[in-house]
């Protein structure tokens, strides 16, 4: 089987943009008309949210809609997960976001006619998501079926400078002729088994694991609801978490006309009307002030008394102002965080979009994780995995170190929970759940996931990239240390020695599962091995550097965990004899002991309708063979560059990269920063446009679960670590360009320590420019340069780095003979390989009297 | 870790003995006093059953009880199985056998006061299962608390010659004083949401994946009810899986004295009633005559037509006809199958116990397959399993050939279900399901389930023992061959080919999981690979036969499976390079491709509070070890005898056995006939005792969920593969017997085409006889001799084979250094290893604010 690999088409300009029907705007996405068709994506790409709340693009009329969604990151339902087939240690607590009430609801009556997009005569019609004002904002023109033109504006905002605060305006002006209007403007619970809309996305029928698990009808237990035309308050508590919420609203009017107002509170259902009679070129102007608080014991009656602050805060300060903040907030934000690509317009809308909704995903979490959609859909039940730490937190940490800082004392909060999870599971230390929201591992199968415990050394990178990044030894020593030290002890009690046939002795690390999930529970999965190596020393090293520079909390800390000098011993010998497999004969790192006996699956044969092969085949057949869902070996190759030569990178890359069908959205991006690595250009790019347009393009066609946060945040990394060419190890910041050849310049700004350094990457040269803070020594492609405040660091560039043309080919290893005369043999299983009405279903009516 | 195994102890007498409170009685099993504290072992111990319908051991007044159940073979529920993480091809339907409406109780008021075994004033009890008569017979005499003694006799008996009848008689006497009696004869649904007692079995809490899964409330719906003072017919129907049920009753009322009937019939209860005044030394006497008849599709009200034929008939040939018949059934029975230990008491009457409950499990399945519990309690859903064809089967091959046929026919009739299943898997062929009643695939652990590819093996190594043992190719050429091609379709479809080192070519399997359930989704698991090469070289060889034979059949054959010549070349060919994997080092076959890499589980150390180790140690753990849950390689090596060396048993019995839990009751009996074949005498006995007395003892604490069918079926093999050293391959009938050397002798019997043949082995000579049909050729020891009609043959035996003292040293290996450098090392998890308060769960008060 050599047939090649699908060319890579123009490398100029992405084919995705013709999908997209945003215009190019470097600052905002805006829709030009309304489409019934694709509401499910344009909820989420039009989703406002601050880490904490989260909205949902719905319409204001809350009717045509895909998902009605309002989030509360960690506000979680649990329930009992009923295995099929129950085992020892199985997760047991099922975990699953909860819709909280809708405050989006405005509903408009002109001539008691309501509005209703999906059949209103529109004669003008746009949607903007501003990211400098970080506000969504509705302008249409409405021919009512009476023939009176009526403006209608809204606006809808999640404050970053407020957590708790969303703000809502909608405004509406006659333009022919008098007509009465009303407007009803809710606040509506829709988890509590009265909204029939709640089923929609799940409507579509089929099963797909990366979907939330639904809930039962009622989720949300009515606690408390009172009102007045000033102000109402809803308070709830869930049936089984026992969670707590409360959500108060109130409006600001601004009219010149007379309005009369009235207010209907309900346990499911709060509402003020406003009804006013408008002569044309009237306008009638609301502002809706919303203010959730929740907590996992809070009474709601307490939580109540927190949204009346809130909302009496903005009271005194004015809509206006929250505007304002929001602007200023995001203003700081770009400056510390913007990545500019010169000449490509179309790509820097598509990047500031991925980075606002990282923004959107994480700000004010506030010590939450980051769940793989953010929060702007119920994707993956709103669980927390290893994507906070390996996608979202390095573009935090390099950018807004304190939004890192919080997510990363999410896990250290949790680490009582990891530590009887290890204990469960027969290890010592911690042992973090690949899925959660509570800390208690709710990954029902355990083989993709809990199996997974690389989950320990990527929180381990993550607290190392931030305390090497901010100097935060303060955070190290009182909480980063415990997380170093309880997964470094896992790590030594999970492996072994075992004397290898040279007589050497090599820590073996069997059963676990690698990033990887189309290959299952192996023995020394090589990027597990790499980050337990990683993790084993850092912990030995922050042991010993906290022992030599602050005494005291050494022995607070050596106290607290009961640390044993012998540990950080055997931390050091296991890291230093861990086992890095190596194929001889291949000349690449074997994903796995066993990885290479495996076939090799017929990726060029595999047609579009049997992918993401997930879907379409057994886990046993798909892990029969040599295929990948996401990069495993080669993300290894990029977290832990220094360990790899250039050529084992190059190798390692050729081999995997084929084989790698992307089925996962986190592995684009890797693929990207390592292609760019290793000399495939134009590669690089296609993986680039691959993860940019993810979402905007609706490239795995679940965008309407919400947003793939890990891979806005993969973004990041592929620009400022694969074109951009930065890795932050040994003793400074390195850099070593890979700018497309398309691209006039990238520029990016990294914080370290005090500093705030741009770099700009251009053809022949790179230059530094320090923005804020002292000098800081950089390295580029080995060779150290001071940069000082007073002017820019221009360092000549001879290249982009080695250059490879096209894509690696699979012929290359594929149906040749290894040195030692094994094959290596592509195959596919035989359901692809043979017609596809083999698959057909047919009854079988032979089976009538199967008992007497 | 050098630790000396566990003494064998006495080799002489089974320790069990000292658990049992039955008398010794070579035929019966007699409970010498009521004991509220074992019921539900009891309930199972004193099943009745025919392989079609089993009614538990219950108490007839019913209310004294663990379970109450009444069983039809393959009467099942459907549910959905609910998978907390879904993916494709995982299971759908759940199938659970439902618990039928109970046909036991007969309740008795004297003086109005009920008799409630818990609470009597029991003078005399006795309860005994006759394995001659196949009746359960209960006598007891009862102070009532008027003083008045009450002797009450009662009987029940499934009848094996009448399919559909279950028989039972109660008959009540008074000794001292004048009395009312009532007796109230019922049938009631258990399983319609009324029943109190349902949940009996479950309230003892925690998990057990080998307990039956949990149905709804309501399983049968009632379809008709009708009766009056003759006869009364009840009739359902499933919720879900729509199976109709219809069960009849009728009384013969025996006594000389007056008595008023009433009768009472609703949905879920049908009672007579019976009301006399009894003088002293007067008897009352009933029979309840009861039939079921139940099927997939069938309306109940014509299966209540079949009930009142079944009665009709008893009626006319009055219920002592269908004891005598019940008696003459076993005697046939009996003089089949009958083995005999001379000098042994204790063990001969727990041999027929088990094999009189392998004819109760399967006797008249009439095409169905044998349960895991057979018909006497709900454990594992009522599933079948590999059970059916490697341990019951076989006896059934050797003994009552048309019950085996029967069984085979199961899955014949299942056959386009496992077509469609390969199908689903990515297969050609034929994937029969791990477990299952109708058909699709009810194992929802897909690890220790679906992956068990072996099932396919197995069946056709019981399609094949049955045809070389009968010369049934009417049943090879219509229904046999199909599964052996479509078998061997499915691994010549899953293996591949790879040139190994040395330049040759063989044939792999990857991704199964082998008997052992503790090492799950391997490559080259021995067993499935030894097992796969017996199928693909059966398949080819059967087509090549009858293609020689009977043109006609094949012919239709090859158009009925559209069979193509070169797909029987390629099923030798993958046969001939089947990869068989050999550790140099060792000297062993590991059990696949990395078994030896993983530490060895330290069973030595493992405290008993700690076994089973599946329900206290998650699979991840386990699988990491070598530790065996069951036999693997040691299987293979009794099944697939002709394929390997002395040595190589040896050695591999003495590697494996160390580290084999038992925790499976399907493992002793093949360690047993493993161990004698080697020469390990006394510990093949030890192994026979556990799997003896594993349902008498209650040695595993769940006899109470039913009967372990398959261990039943294990002690018939251990006695005659075993112990009687007979091998079926070859040419002919190969015997190398290995007596134990407390027992003088032991007899048994084989049927082999027309001939049943008694062999008697002593210790210093086997004696063959013919006791019916011609002359057959034997095998002893390689030397052939001809058993005739007239005498029988004595071949005398110089010993017993080989004779190793005590059990396999675990020192021989673990801890040692191999011929290449490398040390074979013992471990335990952490949990063992460390102190036990490690596990206990300790609420985190720190989370209390995980949101705001």
């Amino acid at each position: 089987m050599k047939a090649a690999r699908r060319p890579l088409g123009d490398t100029t300009v992405p084919e995705h943009l013709d999908r997209l029907r945003f215009p190019v705007d470097p600052w905002r996405l805006v829709e030009t008309h309304f489409d019934a068709s694709d509401l499910g994506t344009t909820e989420t790409l039009f989703s406002v949210g601050n880490g904490y709340l989260g909205l949902r693009g719905n319409v204001e009329e809350g009717h045509d809609g895909h998902a009605f969604g309002t989030f509360i990151n960690g506000f979680h339902e649990t329930w009992d997960i009923r295995h099929a087939e129950e085992a020892y240690g199985f997760a047991r607590t099922g975990q699953t976001i909860v819709n909280v009430p809708d405050p989006k609801v405005i509903r408009l009556y002109v001539d008691d006619e309501p509005l209703l997009l999906s059949v209103a005569d529109l004669i003008d019609y746009s949607r903007t998501l501003d990211m400098r004002d970080g506000v969504l904002t509705r302008d249409l023109l409405w021919r009512t079926p009476a023939g009176n033109r009526v403006r209608v504006r809204s606006r809808r905002m999640v404050s970053f400078a407020q957590r708790h605060l969303a703000l809502m305006q909608f405004e509406v002006t006659l333009l022919d002729k008098e007509a009465p209007i009303a407007i009803s403007s809710q606040l509506l619970n829709r988890s509590g088994g009265a909204d029939e809309y709640r089923h929609g996305a799940k409507a579509t029928g089929g099963f797909d694991p990366r979907k939330a698990e639904a809930l039962d009808e009622r989720v949300l237990e009515p606690r408390l609801h009172h009102g007045s035309n000033d102000r109402v308050m809803l308070g709830y508590q869930t049936l089984r978490s026992g969670m707590t919420i409360a959500v108060g609203m109130e409006h600001h009017v601004e009219t010149d006309v007379e309005y009369e107002q009235f207010t209907e509170v309900t346990p499911d259902l709060a509402k003020h009307v406003f009804r006013a009679r408008l002569q044309p070129g009237q306008t009638f102007a609301l502002t809706k002030v919303v203010s959730f608080h929740s907590s996992r014991m809070v009474p709601p009656r307490e939580l109540a008394d927190r949204c009346h602050r809130t909302l009496d805060r903005v009271r005194q300060e004015t809509p206006a102002q929250q505007l304002a903040d929001q602007r200023r907030w995001l203003a700081d934000f770009w400056e510390r965080s913007d990545v500019e690509v010169e000449g490509q317009d179309a790509l820097q809308q598509a990047i500031r979009f991925n980075l606002f909704h990282l923004a959107q995903a994480a700000a004010r979490g506030d010590g939450l994780g980051v769940p793989a959609k953010g929060v702007t859909g119920s994707g993956y039940g709103g669980h927390y995995f290893w994507d906070t730490e390996i996608y979202a937190v390095p573009f935090f940490v390099y950018t807004s170190p304190q939004i890192a800082r919080n997510a990363l004392r999410y896990r250290y909060r949790l680490l009582p929970a990891a530590e009887r999870r290890a204990s469960e599971l027969a290890q010592n230390g911690a042992l973090f759940p690949w899925r959660t929201i509570n800390g208690e591992e709710a990954s029902a199968y355990y083989a993709a996931g809990t199996a997974q415990y690389h989950i320990d050394a990527d929180i381990s990178y993550a607290v190392n990239k931030y305390v090497r990044a901010t100097g935060d030894d303060e955070f190290l020593a009182r909480e980063g240390i415990d997380i170093l030290v309880q997964t470094a002890r896992m790590w030594a009690d999970l492996g072994f020695w075992r004397r290898t046939r040279d007589g050497s002795e090599t820590f073996r690390i069997h059963g676990v599962t690698g990033p990887d999930e189309y290959t299952t529970v192996v023995n020394d999965n090589l990027y597990t091995n790499v980050m337990a190596r990683f993790n084993l020393r850092c912990a030995a090293e922050s042991v010993r550097k906290l022992a030599a520079t602050w005494p005291e909390q050494y022995a607070a800390m050596v106290h607290r965990l009961e640390l044993r000098d012998e540990e950080i011993d055997e931390w050091e010998r296991a890291a230093e004899g861990m086992a890095i497999l190596w194929d001889e004969q291949l000349g690449i790192h074997p994903q796995d002991a066993l990885f290479n006996e495996r076939e090799l699956w017929d990726l060029e044969n595999t047609p579009p309708e049997k992918r993401p092969l997930l879907l379409h085949f057994h886990p046993l057949v798909i892990y029969r063979f040599q295929v990948l869902k996401q990069a495993d070996v080669v993300l290894a190759l990029f977290l832990q560059s220094e360990h790899f030569t250039p050529a084992e990178k190059r190798a390692d890359f050729e081999y995997y990269d084929p084989i790698t069908t992307g089925d996962s959205t986190l592995s684009g991006v890797v693929q990207s920063i390592v292609a760019a690595e290793v000399g495939y250009h134009q590669l690089a790019l296609r993986y680039f446009w691959d993860s940019l347009f993810v979402d905007l393009a609706d490239l795995h066609e679940n965008t309407a679960d919400g947003m793939h946060i890990a891979s806005t945040g993969g973004v990041w990394s592929a620009l400022v670590h694969g074109f951009g060419g930065f890795r932050d190890y040994g003793d400074g910041l390195n850099f070593d360009p890979r700018l497309p050849e398309s691209w006039e310049a990238l520029t990016y700004r990294i914080t370290h320590r005090a500093t705030r350094l741009r770099v700009t990457v251009r053809a022949e040269a790179v230059e530094f420019a320090i923005e804020t803070g002292p000098a800081v020594s950089v390295t580029v492609r080995g060779v150290p340069h001071l940069v000082t405040p007073s002017r820019p660091t221009v360092v000549e560039l001879a290249d982009q780095g080695p250059r490879l043309d096209g894509s690696p080919d699979p012929a290359a290893f594929h149906g040749t003979v290894r040195a030692d005369g094994t094959v290596v043999t592509t195959s596919l299983p035989a359901t692809v390989a043979e017609s596809a009405d083999h698959l057909d279903p047919s009854e079988d009516s032979d089976e009538d009297q199967l008992v007497d």
